[in-house]
């Protein structure tokens, strides 16, 4: 899912996204709650009319981004009470709160607020974090239903996140509580957060292997492109990431050779596309060359076409993981790709 | 013209350029000169195969931005000596060497090295510059010529500038020195600086009148859309202008009914698109709501949106205006936009 933080991809146009084949998009709650506001939202239609974006939305809780961004930020039992980055004004988000402004909101997916915690971190805080996370998705799932009920269905499909940390029975106990609160899609959390990609790899697959095949399962915030098919491998079927796009602004290409760090000036008068196997539209138009010096003269056209290109990598790559699978050498894919990467710069 | 100062309009892919129908851009050659070089990109094989585009393309001098944007500058009948605004170091701008320099870029039209001064100037300084002006015109031609004829044939129409400040005689003057020299095609420099527009349109009358109709006049660096019908009522053909795509990234929208501020707080709600009348692809998708929101929200796309809106209302206007000199009724035209502009915001 390519992210669209503000109810846009940075420097991508909705028509970039529909040539580029992108089928769902991820929209943050956090930032959508300040600005515009999630009442002005739902007033306007919701995200999809607002950002006149008809395909698929995932938003996630703003969970994430109050512990990673707010200020004097305080958890209790209720929820937790932050302060706003942008004018110091005082909120509490409850699970009840993140899964009404999701409502709001409109995606066709919205996460259960979860709370996470720093890695590493020590087993008595994340069994705390982890027993808080279980009792806020049960109200988010309460909440969530009732609201629906009142609506005659239920009009998002509802995620709840799997926590645990580092901790592998704790992976499978978070995995277990969901289970019998019985959502239609299950999320992992609180991984590639700092800890070695072994690591996120071993707890994804503790909760993945609990969770039913025929739901979706996503794990929230990744990954490198020579990370994807491994979590792909562990049965993960859904992942957003702003690498893509952030790495884009700050000129790091990737490509089926690996990185390409285009402001080098090994690059000032390469005639070849950024990447010379790739079928998007900027690798059939523009040189590297072109593209080094849009950076160099500081250009904002520059952040388009690298943005572009990288989407288009992104899910082009996810198009060949799935080609893998079918023909059953994901593995050696998985390989292929990582010794690519392993090569170039970092 | 829409402008690409430094190889791009800003924060428009040259696919938008292709959907909005420009058939020429303007190219800085004192930006290029500088980054990437006119060196790098004549081996690249020209401007326009560097920045992929196969349409007209027109450079200017350079000599506006000496005059603008360098440090210490030294004018003498030689050239004008100056410092890079980038590193400091020193350079020698001639006649020739602007010539040599947009040879190498290999744009379609090319521009003569005059003197720029600022107005409003005592005659006497006026007549000195134009003095300058008239013979380094001949010296530009001549190089030209020269260069071309080494190669077998003028590669580029080289366009001559009409000068002369504020003075009608002087403009006539000018025009009649770079009548004898014969340019496949004339400008007018030195105008819309900070003068009335009136005296902007009696200047470009007086030069206007004496040029061939049977070739192209450029009236420089003009104009705003209240004023574009006048000058070419004048009998100017071709125009470049900054403030499109300048005004769209500080979220000044032109419409049918005048310019629109979307930032204001008045169009939070607002689901219109940017102009109701216009049949943009931005105006067909996106409202001003979401529009404001991106300005709000400081993302690219919104200069992205704004700038392909405005360029659009730009040339849409030009098409207008050529439609109305068909059907006679020019003049009235030329009321009509200037009553929507005069209405609202500056």
């Amino acid at each position: 899912m390519p992210v669209g933080t503000q109810a846009t991809v940075k420097s991508l146009r909705n028509e970039a996204l529909d040539e580029l084949g992108a089928q769902i998009l991820l929209g943050n709650t956090y930032h959508l709650y300040w600005r515009p506001g999630h009442e002005l939202i739902r007033k306007l239609g919701g995200l999809h009319k607002f950002m006149s974006w008809d395909r698929a939305i995932l938003t996630d809780s703003g969970g994430y981004q109050v512990f990673s961004l707010s200020e004097l930020r305080k958890i209790s039992d209720e929820g937790v009470r932050f302060r706003s980055h942008l004018d110091g004004s005082e909120h509490l988000l409850t699970p009840e709160k993140a899964a009404e402004i999701q409502l709001a909101l409109g995606a066709d997916i919205a996460m259960v607020l979860d709370e996470c915690i720093e890695t590493p971190a020590p087993r008595d805080k994340a069994e705390a974090a982890l027993k808080r996370t279980a009792a806020w998705a049960k109200r988010a799932r309460a909440y969530f239903v009732e609201c629906a009920n009142r609506n005659g269905d239920l009009p998002q499909w509802q995620f709840g996140i799997v926590q645990g940390a580092t901790f592998a029975d704790l992976r499978r106990q978070s995995a277990e509580q969901l289970l019998e609160i019985d959502f239609p899609g299950y999320a992992i959390g609180g991984l590639a957060v700092g800890e070695p990609h072994e690591m996120t790899c071993e707890m994804a697959a503790e909760a993945a292997a609990l969770l039913p095949k025929d739901r979706p399962r996503y794990l929230m915030g990744v990954g490198r492109p020579e990370q994807l098919a491994d979590y792909v491998g562990l049965g993960i079927d859904m992942m957003d990431c702003v690498l893509p796009t952030r790495a884009a602004r700050h000129a790091c290409i990737y490509t089926s050779e690996g990185r390409v760090l285009i402001k080098n000036s090994r690059y000032v008068e390469d005639q070849r596309p950024l990447d010379p196997e790739c079928s998007c539209s900027v690798c059939q138009r523009y040189t590297r060359a072109y593209l080094r010096h849009l950076f160099a003269a500081g250009e904002l056209t520059a952040a388009i076409l690298a943005t572009h290109h990288n989407v288009h990598f992104y899910l082009d790559l996810m198009r060949q993981i799935r080609e893998a699978i079918e023909f059953g050498n994901l593995v050696k894919f998985a390989s292929g790709v990582r010794a690519r990467y392993a090569a170039g710069p970092a």
